[in-house]
């Protein structure tokens, strides 16, 4: 590695206190900040915001954080990947400034006894399957928006239901920060990138097509005129249970905003899908609007 | 009035969003800004507070909102004194720059879902007499603080646990903004100044001071080396009492921090009072330093 290349490295701070002070001295600078929340083992979703954060600010701050508040205990904070080394290798790439990975006990440290709801929006489709994950997003969300100072931060639509959760919370308590939503990253052959991909066998990796296919399929039917969410839901199945190992959570079909379910389409709406393929569930979704 | 008084009247600004952006523009000159936040109805004791602002900031905001979400139902919301032109008059004579006063619907709209809980210090005392009470005050604070983006808060010590409360918030939750607490203001006859006070009869108004007073010999008894705290709970008990219509809801003796109660008295402690003086609830406080 060429000294030119280290210089782009980004600087690695693990304590949350050091990242406030750092942030601080360039916001006093005038300069403006991006953040990029992520639990690390990054893949091109993560890099597109990544690098819409470069091109749109002053400084960029990658978090690198598995928070285990957001993790039931039957779920995968154990075996979820964690890969530092190669997210900093991606993120030298694209002149990240800083990646800021703090420890589980730097974030709560001993004593620590603070949590943050949001109502609505928060208690849908993963708010049931997951009834503590919510919570446990809004809680580590706040804190790194509060330690990093960012004027902006960027999330992917692959969890889509999330940013409107985090954009109620910035409006309900009203954060100091912008919310960026960026479109989804794919695979080739359509699946969305997911750091959870990886745990697909070969079979599974294939028939998890099906989640992109019943959009797809969601899509020509809404653009095509179809009102009943009822037969889009039916064509959407017909299409997942072609996967003999997929099982639906679930599929709906809501308000962009509100996420709210509607029976009769009308206007611009959010289709979302959640299925397990195997031992691992997998979510995507598709905006339609409709003219 | 001259026009020279005229112009050191604070502006009042009741709209969050108007209130972010004229502090956004004044934050990007460099200046530091200070916070007062108040339910209005504002004496000597909030005075004091933003004189020390003005001294130690280059812009102050007092923030005037009688902050419906921190009163149960059955407590005094609705006869709470509202004084907002007295409070303004009294805010010229200091040179506050801004008050804010925003209505309840802008702070929280049709929709709001929101909270905020801190555990630990909150579950004490007042949070036991009023279960509520600091998830109210957590949530209009930690709003303030986003709204204002001050870089320090201003709280008087009468709140004294309300003051550990939000210390707590902003540990946890990493919010930028520095907490400085303040001394009691206290009439010449003993009384923490209060915006509940004038709830008082005069005959009430006597009584008060059993409060200052249980506290002037709890202060007198562990300074003159008592240890057992049963002792001085027994003699601030045999003043309180004195007041005939005085019911005391809590006396304790705790950690100045986490105010864990000390049955045995060593360190620094805090020694906090509720008592309700007829219909009014007053609360008092004395924090004592032990050589």
């Amino acid at each position: 590695m060429t000294s030119a290349e280290e210089e782009l490295k980004p600087y690695l701070v693990v304590d949350p206190h050091e990242m406030s002070e750092r942030v601080d001295a360039l916001r006093r600078q005038g300069k403006r900040i991006g953040l990029v929340p992520t639990m690390g083992a990054l893949h091109l979703g993560h890099l597109s915001l990544a690098i819409a954060a470069k091109n749109e600010c002053d400084v960029t701050i990658v978090s690198d954080f598995v928070n285990p508040t957001q993790f039931a205990p039957n779920e995968d904070f154990d075996k979820y990947p964690r890969t530092l080394d190669a997210d900093i290798d991606l993120l030298s790439k694209i002149g990240t400034d800083f990646i800021f990975a703090p420890s589980a006990n730097a974030m709560y440290p001993r004593g620590f006894d603070a949590s943050v709801r949001v109502g609505g929006v928060s208690q849908l489709l993963e708010g049931r399957f997951r009834p503590t994950h919510f919570d446990g997003v809004c809680l580590v969300v706040l804190k790194l928006f509060n330690i990093t100072r960012a004027d902006v931060a960027y999330f992917g639509q692959k969890d889509y239901q999330q940013v409107q959760v985090v954009k109620k919370m910035v409006e309900d308590l009203n954060v100091p920060i912008e919310i960026e939503m960026l479109p989804i990253i794919r695979e080739r052959d359509g699946l969305a990138m997911s750091s959870r991909n990886r745990y697909l066998s070969d079979e599974e990796r294939k028939e998890s097509l099906v989640l992109n296919k019943a959009l797809d399929k969601a899509e020509e039917l809404i653009k095509g005129g179809e009102r009943e969410s009822a037969v889009v839901y039916d064509a959407m199945r017909k299409i997942i249970e072609e996967a003999k190992d997929a099982k639906i959570d679930y599929m709906h079909i809501g308000d962009p905003k509100s996420l709210l379910e509607m029976e009769r389409i009308s206007g611009n709406v959010a289709v979302l899908l959640a299925v397990r393929v195997g031992e691992t569930r997998l979510i995507d979704n598709r905006l339609i609007e409709r003219k």
